[in-house]
């Protein structure tokens, strides 16, 4: 694995080490980590790598990496920096044969994100996209429960990304995090509905099986002095008739991350907090709650083969993390060995995640401009 | 107090009875508990009313009751019947000088409660609605909290209300509850949003001190054959500015009574969940949370007053409901004694009350009919 | 019903007033509220009684009560006094022929305690003893299920009553509550472990169905000046083998009142927790955690005959208190009136498990001056 | 990093190495990972050792990683065999110059362990004890908030450790992780005691700063046919004059891994749930509780430290576990280097909790024999 970003004060950089080894199925072995060729030596240093596989630019790395002989040269490239760095970056290692891995949301618009899909295709390399939260053992469950039918037709979808770090003006002071994130010419055409709300469209996407074909946004700048928006809610509708609301925020003052979805069909309900990821609540009139947990009784294979810990020993964030990378790893192993993948470790975000995520921002940006109710998602 | 509606199968009778006698301030007299006499009759008898004080028609009881002498006769009505039925008895028994309780929503229309608001404001006579859930200890404290700007300029709302009860077609069982809930002409324009929507409306103002000034709603009705909505989902806005989110629904497959509110202000949030009532959760970005809770620290002296016993000896929905009552009650006796009553007592809610909630109902019917995104709340 | 003790400045008193009439089955129609008698006349005054029936001591309330007309006259006495005022009314009223609800601990001493059970036996009059917390509609669930053999054999119990709110030597401010419940005059040989150790023991017993067979105790005093235990650690065992801890405390500071109880059997365990009273923790290995709640799903006959109020719409302290008013009302008027009483309403607590209690404290203190491990439970 | 023991089918094996390698501190560079030698071969090519540094027993290991250079040989070794085989290679690898990370509890016996802090003493090597419970930042936040006297003198600990999974016999199944906990000769002198109750017992000092000075001891063996104890109640007496509560249970059917402990003190209560770990309880009677979370407000450095995401992004068992090897690893880093280690890192248990803990189990197995109610804990 090379790393483009990532450098030691960067938050996502370090998460993606972490998960990116947790399994021993990957190792960091270059990287360009900073658009600073001295930070990125320094990233370079005290991550023990040897000096003559951290570069200066992403593209040294690509070029140089590809001159190395097979099986010393980096597999793949993981893409860490903000939002407007991804295209670039993801474009040429494909082009160069390396396969992708790329933080959320995608690109900086849908026109990147599209053009992206093409190569992808066109090249035939993998591409793995991090929403680490479908990593969850959990949030594997609650997809095959609805897959098997146990929540019947579903009828209402209410999912929740409420944030309060950002309920000052902190990117005044220079805080890396909030700066990047805040500033239109990196983050894009929205701020916190690229960096959650995007987490959310796709959770509800991936646990339900639905597509999101309309909705009606309301977005907020309510920080005097920010330039993107720090605040949405929405009304959804669904493809099978399903409604939805969804929210994302981060000046909700004194909420940490607690991302959360409820689902509710014709015959029970789902509910799952990113904060106590290791319990799935599943609800029905008749019997009321039960508490479905990581490690216990009869589980789905997705969830098992997402679960490294007896039960009662909490997985959490990092592992989710590296169940994304770990699907992507042994996929591409099967892939470098000539072997059939697991078909249980295929499930990983991917190119078309990206352009329905940048396409969601879309649709959320002409929604919150018009007066009309309802905006069609854009395809 | 004299009793209309509230014979022995009904929910909400049983319930105003209790809620009234708990603090033993109001004594049960008289009752027309059915339109059905014989009904009316066995009720009567199973509560041990005397014979001569059980009365077979509203008018009987108000007429009668208003010959007898004072000291003896009720000294309000209590209005316990479908919302199609709480129009006349509060008319007749206001005009005859009988101060009233009503159960919510007030009416069954908008123009209904107009005529009653005129009617208690020409009367002088008091009336009080029994919006149940803001007799809760923590949510007084909330307010209180808002009110002395703890929270600072409050930004976000959401208010849910989701129960799960009619999932299924259950008013083809005959059940009684579903059965006048689902019927337009027993429960008005709405379903749903009349019987749990006006809560959330009503708590949201309440707690805030905020009006809704427009919102945008997305009615459903799920269940095939049913008459009314039995989902909805909404987005606010508040006359300072704040945004909000309101869902109701019936069809939430396995959940109980969840009513739950999250209010974020510039300096933190709150939470508050009716089924775990005596904790009220304040966040803030710089101390996480902390748990209020009845009887514990320094607390309002309107959450004070609203409690009854010790730190963790938990009060719950009827002792909430009795907070209305007793209110009623105490500033209904000062009026009798001719004294000044206590600020605190005050507090419960009325004929304001219900007109807005009318027109919660009417506005959001008009919002859902609607293709443009925003609808004005009426005035 | 006739109260002895329970002025307005007494805290149980209100709670036994407020349970006993929420069922429209009891009405308070006279009292002897102090041994003040200036301060039971005003305590009478503020519950709207009529003058001749507010007494100055219980002497008198017995026997002119004895001497009014059938149906006229109180039922039966209630006696909400410290535990040391509790025998002497018990007996005379049950020798004046009336029927009896007492406070627990049932009286100062074992001796008291055994004479008075003679005493109700001689008699053959009702007795109840307000172990309110057996009241709760899920505690009645898991005795039932235990019953059902759903657990199986029971091998582990863990109950505990923490409370801080002695963490300090509150009794030297004069506050009442702290002051009888710490001298041994008015509280007998312990203080924590009377007041609500003795809860303690009689939930483990009542849920189970087991009996304590023998103890290891250490007590403790930790605030200097107190001179009662303020601390209780115990082991136990059970007469079918099964092994247990008990635990009450009156320093655990911070704590309102989280009195809980976990049982474990061959196939599976219960938990639940006071302070949130309306969930039955249900687990097993196979299935892990199901929320037993109250109103959801198919419940036993005792539990749904203890629930006033639809699922969600919780019912706490005072309600529990009222069941078991209510089963004592109830089962008294099948006396009164010649028929048979309902057999779920006879299951109230009485005279025998106050001896047992009271043999409870003693073994206790036995245990915890011995230095042998086990004492036997005192029969 | 060389380890003895971990094969693919050992739980805690994988356990160690995701943990070692998570903050990129530390390499698996050779492994003896089982008795049986084919068993170690296959584990070795599945981590992608090289075949040359497999051996197929650790004095192989110890031995021939020896005589390879400073540098490459591996720099300490990890041993997470069953408890009977951690004495051997522990003696014979810092007799041969290698530190040492061993799993718990450290030995099979009392002799061993004072027999192996002599060895430690004596060879002046590193030797980390994985008592991975301690490495949460909420543990490390409750034990700073004692030190800093917040809690004021500590009274009362209760320490709770169940599980559920040894209900039935399992052993019997041949179950690799049952088998060997329920046999004496791999176990020692205890079953459930020595797995899980010396966390308990380690946990407890750990936090407070006290130690036990006496103990009284009630051990059961439940299920028919099983050869050590699988339920364990317990009194606890510590050297400052507070009192606690110790129990631990493998048949507490149902219950996953709900590791607990509370503290109480002159001020205030402290309350830790191994299965939450990002949240630590922090109760005062005057003002409620507050949630102390991981990444939110003014932590201690202690808990900082081993803190690596943002507030609200889960770390867990895992996580905690690294925290320990990070600290060994820094401490060892810094000695290798010729460095003062961060005072901070230091922090993680040695030689002197295992004897501590292997002194708990012989005290706790006299106290079970003995008919006294105190046993004084062993020197």
């Amino acid at each position: 694995m090379g790393m483009v970003g990532g450098s030691l004060d960067a938050f996502i950089g370090a998460v993606h080490r972490r998960a990116a080894v947790l399994d021993n199925e990957i190792e960091l072995v270059c990287g360009s980590f900073s658009s600073n060729p001295e930070k990125s030596r320094q990233t370079g240093h005290a991550l023990y790598l040897p000096p003559n596989r951290v570069y200066d630019t992403f593209e040294d790395m690509i070029l140089r990496e590809k001159e190395l002989p097979e099986g010393e040269r980096m597999d793949f490239v993981t893409i860490v920096t903000p939002n407007h760095m991804h295209f670039a970056p993801a474009k040429m290692a494909l082009e160069n044969g390396f396969h992708v891995v790329c933080d959320k949301p995608m690109t900086l618009n849908l026109a990147e994100a599209r053009e992206l899909k093409r190569i992808v295709e066109e090249t035939g390399l993998l591409f793995c996209l991090t929403h680490n939260y479908t990593g969850y053992p959990m949030v594997k469950e609650a997809r095959a429960m609805v897959k098997a039918g146990k929540l019947g037709k579903i009828r209402k979808v209410i999912v929740e990304y409420p944030q309060g770090w950002l309920a000052q003006l902190v990117e005044a002071t220079g805080q890396k995090q909030a700066s990047w994130r805040t500033d239109p010419a990196k983050s894009g055409a929205v701020g916190g509905v690229g960096d959650i709300g995007t987490h959310a469209e796709n959770l509800a996407e991936y646990i339900t099986g639905l597509k999101i074909t309309e909705l009606c946004a309301d977005l907020t700048i309510f920080v005097e002095g920010r330039l993107l928006d720090d605040d949405a809610n929405m009304l959804l509708r669904f493809d099978n008739g399903a409604k939805g609301l969804l929210t994302n925020s981060q000046i909700a003052n004194g909420e940490e991350n607690p991302f959360s979805i409820r689902v509710y069909g014709e015959f029970g309900g789902l509910e799952w907090h990113q904060m106590e990821p290791n319990t799935l609540i599943y609800k029905t009139n008749e019997a009321g709650a039960r508490l479905i947990r990581t490690g216990v009784g009869d589980l789905s294979p997705e969830a098992q083969a997402n679960t490294r810990l007896p039960a009662g020993h909490p997985e959490a964030f990092l592992e989710a993390f590296a169940n994304i990378y770990t699907a992507f790893a042994q996929t591409l192993r099967a892939r470098l060995n000539g072997t059939e993948p697991d078909p249980i470790r295929l499930d990983f975000p991917g190119v078309e995640e990206g352009v329905r995520g940048m396409a969601f921002i879309d649709t959320v940006v002409a929604s919150d401009k018009s007066d009309q109710k309802w905006t069609k998602f854009i395809e």
